[in-house]
Order: C-alpha cells, then sequence, then structure tokens
C-alpha cells in the first residue's frame, strides 16, 4: 500500500460557472474571519459563544469494537478484553497517548465545519489506498450523510426550475429532494448492468436547444438501489467521456462501494474457495471496481461516501471528495445548517478507525465482502430453488444490499382481461398478494423517476420496450439468512398463485 | 412539578396556508408507507435498506458525567465511582434493566426521522414541567440543532423573495442562511431590552400593501444573540399580540432560555447570599420568564430548543416544539436531508437524562445558573472598575453568555475630522487597537441586519438615533475568569488609548 504523489498531477479545471445562484450568493461569515485569531498566543479570544468545555457533562466516552484483522467475522462479539478494541476518549487528550484521538473538549465543542482533522486525514488517506485521483487539488469534507449532501448538492449546482438526470430507477428520497426543490428529475434508461452510455448519449445530444441542459447527473454506480446492478469500468469511462463533452457535473453516491462481493457462483466447491480465501488488501483494492473519481481529469466529479453501510447508519457521518474549489460552497452551506458532524459520532468513529488503522479498516471492509457474499449467494440459490423460471428472471448482483427478479407481466393468465394490460396492475397485484403470504417486498415502479413523461413507459431493465416485465427490490442486508429464504419462498408462492403455475 | 392536563384544551389554527411551494409540495415517501408492516408479526420484511445491527462494528458505549444534584458545582469531575453517573448503552437492551434506554440496535440504525421516542418523550415531560402551552395538539420533533432548524423553517415558510422580520442586531449565521435563499431580512428596531413592541407593530401597521407582508419573525429572546439583552414577559405580551393581528409565524430561537440568571448586584452580602441559596425546582422554573409558547393560543410560535449551551455544542441536537399540523412538514424535510439526529447522540444523551431524570437535569440547569451568575457578576464588575465611564455604558445581562457595551463614538477626539462623523470608523479602530492590545471582541456593526437600508443607519441599542453610538459583544462563557478579567482591562486599556483619556 503506497500512497500517491499527487504534487505533480495537474490542477482540476475550474468549473465554478456551473455553480447555482445560491451557492455563489453565499459569504464567508465575518466571525468566522476573527475566529482566525483564536489560537494566538497571548491573545485573550472573547469574540465567540463557545461554552467552556469544563461544563460539559460528558467526561468521558468508551466504545467497545472488536479487533482486526476481525478472524471471528464481523458479527463476532467479543468476549475478553483481549479481544476487545477500547476506545476510550477523554474530555482532555492524554498527553501520554500517540493515538491520534479527537478529545471530548474539542469534538463536543463548535468547529471544524469540514470535520475533525484527524478524521479528515485518516480518510483522506484511506481515499488515496484505493483510488488514485488524477489532479492534484482535491480534498475531502465531511458532511452528516450522503442523503443531506444531496441536499446541499441540489442547492449548490441548481436554480428552480432545472434539470437534473438521474437513473431511471433510482434512490426515491434523492427524488424527493429534488423535487421539492422545484428541479425536474430526467431518467437516463438502464439495463440489468446501470445506465446505458448510448442513451445518456442519445438524450444529451438530441437536448432540446432551448430548455436549459442539466447541469449535473446523480449516479448510484456500484451495487444501485434499486436495482442492485453494477456499472462496468468500461461503461464508467464511456459515461466520463459523456460528461465531459456536455459539461456536467457526476455526482457518485457510493454508500455500497466497499460492499462488493464475490461474483456468484453455483459451484458450492469454488463458493468454499472463495469463503476461505485469504485476500491481501492489494488483491482487495484491485478486485474493487475503479471509481470514477479515478477517472476524472477535469475534477467534475463529487463522490459521496458514507459510513451508513459500512459502520452503522445512525453514525450520521459521510465525506465528499471532489476538488477544492467546489468543494469550498459545501463547507459554506453547512456552516449556516448542520455546522459539523456529531461530536460523539467524530470522537467515537475516528477513535476506532485510528486504533484498526488503514489496514484494520481494510481488514472490516474484507470481513463486510465475505457477510454480503454469503448473504447474496443464499438469496440467488433462493431464487432460483423457489422463483417460477418461466415468468421469473434475475441477475445475480455483484454488489451492494439489494436484489431484483423481473417478472413478465404478460405472462399472467388476466394480463390482457382484467389488468387492461397494464403491468403495474400486476405488480400491485403481486405486491398485495405476497404481502398476504408474508412477505414484503419494494415494488420497482415506487422507485421510477417520472421525469416529464406521467406515467412512466417502462418498468423494467431491459431493452426490451415491447414486452414490459415489473421487477420488485429485496434486500439480504435487513434479516437473517432462515427469514431470507422464508421470505423469498413466500414471494414465489405469491407468484405461483397470481399465475396460477 | 405537577403536569399540565392538555386534553381540556383548545386546539391549535390551521395555519398550513402560510407553508412555502415547497413545503407543500413535499410527499410523504412511498417507502414510508410500507414501513407500517415492519413490525407485523410473521411478516418477512425485505422492503428496506437497514443493514443487519450485527455487523455494526460498535457492541457497547458508556459515558461518564457526575452525579445529581451537583453539589460540587457542575464542572466538577468525580473521582470515584460512587460519585459517578455510568450511562451504559448496549446494542441490545438490556431486558433486565428498567431505565428507558435506547440500544445502540436501534439508534445506529435508520428510523425515527422525528426523534428516539424515550428521548422525545423525556424532552416534552421536560417542556410540560417549564412551560404551559395553552392549546392541545402540540408536539416536539428532534433536530440536528438550531442552526439546521431555522435553514428548515426557511424552506417550509418562505418563497424566493418573501422578507421575514427579524432583531435589528442579530446571529450572522441565520441572516445569511436567509440572504442565501434570496430572503429580504427586515430589521426591526431594538433598546437595550430587546425588539420594541411599538416598533414592531409601527413597521407592520405601515407596510407598503405593494409588496408581500413577511410570514415570519424570528426572534432569540432571552440572553439574545448579540446584544445579552432579554424580553420582557410584558413585551413577549405585546408582541404576541402584534403577529397575531398580522397573522405571523413566531420562531422563539431559545438556546439561552436555560441560561437565565440572578438579578447583577454589586452589593457584596446580597450576593453571596444568592450563591448560597437552595433553590428548589419550583423556584426555579418561576423564575424563569415565561416564553412565547405560553402565550401561543393560536399555535403560530415554533419554538426551538437545544443542548448545545445546556449539555454540548457538538451533542448537535435541537428539537422544535409547536403545533402538530406545521411540524408534520419538518418530518417531511428532514426525511429527505439530515434523516435524523446522531444515533451515538441519541442513546448517549438519553441515557444521561433518563438517569439523572427531571429533577437531576433541573439540578443541571440550576448549576449553569449559578456559573453563569457568577461570570456575569465578574464581567459586570471589570466593566465598572476598568471602563471609562464617561465614553462607555452597558446594561448588565439577565440571561446568555453574552455582554456588550456601548461606546459613545463622538465623544472620539477625531471623530468629525480624521473619521469623518463615521462611527463605524470609529468602531473599526477600537477593534484594531484592542487587538494590539490583546483581546479580541466582536464589533457590534458585524451582526447588523441590513435589510433594505445599505449601509445601516443604527449602531447602537437606545433610541438615541441623533448620537450614534457604537457597541462590541464578548462573553463570559468561553475563558476562565482570570483570563476575561486581563483581556476586559486591556480592551479598556485599547479605549482609554484611542480616546486619548
Amino acid at each position: 500500500m503506497t500512497l500517491s504523489h499527487s504534487t505533480e498531477k495537474p490542477f482540476a479545471k475550474d468549473l465554478s460557472y456551473l455553480l447555482s445562484t445560491e451557492a455563489r450568493s453565499r459569504n464567508e461569515s465575518p466571525l468566522k474571519s476573527a475566529f482566525k485569531y483564536y489560537s494566538q498566543p497571548d491573545l485573550v479570544f472573547l469574540g465567540g459563544g463557545l461554552p467552556l468545555a469544563t461544563y460539559f457533562p460528558f467526561n468521558k466516552v468508551v466504545a467497545e469494537t472488536a479487533l482486526p484483522p476481525f478472524q471471528n467475522g464481523i458479527g463476532y462479539v467479543p468476549t475478553t478484553k483481549a479481544e476487545t478494541n477500547v476506545v476510550k476518549i477523554e474530555k482532555r487528550l492524554d498527553p501520554n497517548s500517540d493515538v491520534k484521538d479527537i478529545p471530548l473538549a474539542r469534538s463536543l465543542q463548535y468547529g471544524f465545519t469540514e470535520g475533525q482533522p484527524e478524521l479528515v486525514a485518516f480518510l483522506k488517506e484511506h481515499t488515496q489506498l484505493v483510488t488514485n485521483i488524477p489532479y492534484q487539488d482535491w480534498t475531502l469534507m465531511a458532511n452528516t450523510g450522503s442523503t443531506q449532501a444531496w441536499d446541499n448538492v441540489l442547492r449548490n449546482f441548481c436554480n428552480k426550475g432545472d434539470s437534473v438526470l438521474v437513473e431511471e430507477f433510482t434512490f426515491s428520497s434523492a427524488l424527493e429532494a429534488a423535487n421539492a426543490q422545484s428541479l425536474h428529475t430526467i431518467p437516463v434508461k438502464m439495463d440489468g448492468f446501470g445506465i446505458i452510455p448510448e442513451e445518456l448519449a442519445k438524450l444529451l445530444d438530441s437536448w432540446n436547444p432551448d430548455t436549459p441542459k442539466p447541469k449535473l447527473i446523480y449516479i448510484i454506480p456500484t451495487g444501485q438501489n434499486p436495482t442492485g446492478s453494477s456499472l462496468s469500468y468500461e461503461r464508467r469511462k464511456e459515461i466520463y467521456k459523456i460528461i465531459q463533452k456536455h459539461d456536467l457535473i457526476l455526482i457518485e453516491d457510493e454508500p455500497y462501494y466497499f460492499l462488493q462481493m464475490d461474483v456468484y457462483t453455483r459451484d458450492l466447491q469454488k463458493r468454499e474457495q472463495q469463503r476461505n480465501m485469504t485476500v491481501s488488501h492489494e488483491e482487495f483494492i484491485n478486485s474493487l471496481i475503479p471509481t470514477f473519481l479515478s477517472l476524472d481529469v477535469d475534477g467534475r466529479v463529487i463522490r459521496f461516501d458514507s459510513a451508513s453501510k459500512t459502520l452503522a447508519p445512525g453514525s450520521r457521518l459521510g465525506w465528499f471528495i471532489g476538488q477544492k474549489r467546489l468543494l469550498e460552497r459545501f463547507i459554506r452551506i453547512q456552516e449556516v445548517s448542520a455546522q459539523a458532524p456529531c461530536g460523539f459520532t467524530s470522537s467515537i468513529i475516528n477513535g476506532t478507525l485510528q486504533r484498526w488503522g488503514q489496514k484494520g479498516f481494510l481488514d472490516w471492509l474484507i470481513g463486510i465482502r465475505k457477510v454480503y457474499s454469503h448473504n447474496r449467494n443464499v438469496t440467488i440459490d433462493a431464487l432460483n430453488d423457489y422463483m417460477p423460471l418461466e415468468v421469473v428472471d434475475f441477475i445475480p448482483p455483484i454488489a451492494g444490499m439489494f436484489f431484483t427478479f423481473n417478472i413478465d407481466a404478460t405472462k399472467h393468465p388476466k394480463f390482457a382481461s382484467e389488468f387492461n394490460s397494464e403491468p403495474l396492475k400486476v405488480e400491485n397485484a403481486i405486491y398485495e398478494r405476497a404481502l398476504k403470504q408474508g412477505c414484503l417486498m419494494i415494488p420497482g415502479s415506487w422507485f421510477v423517476s417520472k421525469g416529464n413523461t406521467s406515467p412512466p413507459q417502462r418498468y423494467i431493465l431491459d431493452n426490451d420496450v415491447q414486452n414490459p416485465k415489473i421487477f420488485f427490490r429485496g434486500t439480504y442486508a435487513a434479516v437473517p439468512m432462515d427469514e431470507l429464504v422464508k421470505g423469498i419462498k413466500r414471494f414465489a408462492e405469491a407468484i405461483k398463485l397470481e399465475f396460477e403455475l
């Protein structure tokens, strides 16, 4: 693991002309200018309303985790002290400790809008280990999670009435955030492997010149929500070229990036091999699909990373990675809204990561891969075993928490009659029937980006528009495996009942 | 301490016509509708991307505080186990414990946009102890701090180009947040005791009918930032009547509400009495200036409460109090932005408060009063002792973290000559001179709400517009008292040098 030398690289392009009116109008607080004197020796600083840490009631916080390399698996709960990683954060820094902790007197105080320096430094180093950003003036800024980050991105790049490009099926909260800001979400066609570069090119090349071109595209490249698809490196390169040509900002929302798995196989022997294989850190990193950031010669990608899926959602900690000039505007919006990530999160997560070290964090991520590979295998086995394959098809996901399966709605016996040839009616009938059978999965149409066509024309992830299929999204992340198999069995039963199979 | 019975009270008025276009356009996520099935018995719920808590690395979190009634003061750090309040939060709830803890498996998971139920219940009970809300359908919702809360209020009530009323001098981040949303901040005149009701009435009664009337007013009623002033109960009643007449929403931002102090006295014997007096919870509550909420028969007040000044700023935990119909829109915006307060904060602060109990929390607040009363006394003594009172005057604050003092700029020997009769030039000269002397306080003009007049006409907190004074804001919260006195001495020296006294 060697860090790349960034000093010889070129600088990012100045893309600040793509910022919104709101982003441009934000000023640095004059009070912040006074804060530069805060630590000047022998200056009595009476400038800020910072309550004295002496009166924070919290004298100490201790968090317990397992120790790397997590050889008993990431779900193992240590039973002895020797097995336990104890993260003890005092109010004041222990002068005898060489761990880069964030003392409570600092983390629970105001300040560090961009994130506490020790944590930011750790995450930057982690970023350099897993991706090689082609320009030198990139930076990393902590935020309170990618959902908030997306709302801030919209405010920083879009004016009311603007358009943003999104995947045809996407995270519904992302759509709602955009639509509430009076933005148009324009869907880009997908197949089972994510958005289709040719469709993106066609959409932009044939853009009606009377309407303003979108300034950004929002993509969940790996383990996409809801489809579970992952963009190949080839597609990423093609997509990057297209957004360069059309001068777009690309938001890569990557909460599932480190949930990349072994490839699915029905060969149980091979599977056992995969499971028992010791993967080096180098091999793990090399096995990850390269990020859009690694292609970003211009500085037009903003990456969302997050602790939500790798550590815990309630940590409410995410981070932006992108060019400094653009991220500076995110500091400005964060200092007058969220202010900073929570201090307990900063101290505890930083304390954990500092003790694990970069290698320990990679060990944790490798441990997650094992769990999710197993869960995905169980899922796909169950789909193969129980689903009526004459009407159901699916692609085994290679990343993330979600699986989807397509159902050929036209094969429903009442499709042309009672359902009036409307796939959505079949979808709803299956949803209701599965609920009665005792399993809930989310109908694909709930994730449709409506864009300017209403109702949407497609409910399926292939190019066969003549033959509309529907799909459902399930997750293998949220329940134990016996429960999962029971659920899939029940759902399969519901489909069979509906389709009279 | 008895709780008021709210069932006999009337309902709040429907004021939802005051909501912004953005607030109205927000829909409840269809996915959330599926979540109502989440805990249905024998349903396999594969609907949500909730990672299994088994794989959260945090098995246990422990926080240590002192024990109520904090008889050694709130800054005392316990040295023995018997003195220590240990908040131990496990991943799963201990079935043998009767403390209403929030287990990490829940707090670190997605969910509870409005705040974890145990914490919300505690804060509701606390609210009922200290204020009597005159209508029954009020509620309380957790947020990630009042700065974020204010940004959300603006989005929920204002459309681009709208006006909001603010105090003439106010929290600069609040102004920036509003201005960045293309809103006009219209200043309401203040004196040393907060905004002047007659001036508010005059402003609204004479509103130019061609321009849209403001829909809300933002007030920091107690220990105002920056002026340190507190609105009397009489003024609050008058202001409430005026905003009723003009159909405004009133935001009472009250981070300093529980930092109300004993009245300043130079009588050291009386002061010693105050300090040693045991105050009952009842007496403490009765000594607080009643809230705007307690006057709010219509349901047009939204109160911001916060843990930032009473526990710690980095907790990033605040809460809205107001009528249910309006707060529901804040759930909608929060679920597609911050999602929820941080899980570590929720578990730790709830765990602390549950163990302290309502009485213990009031003990803590009474402890804060003691500290701040003392600090304020030291401050005002120092101002009296060192400031050149021929050009400086001040009102001892009765709440909050800030003190201000006014300086008669016209008495500067170079006022009419070098400074061209411009008070701001005197202000800047004093700021620079004080920096050289080794003390930084913030010039009052940095907090001016410019509104539609630029530059602002007034820099001072009385009605004497003919005799423009300037002021500076200091804090007695952020440094030890010997430092504070040293700072005030230095600042006084700077003024004397400037004014050749």
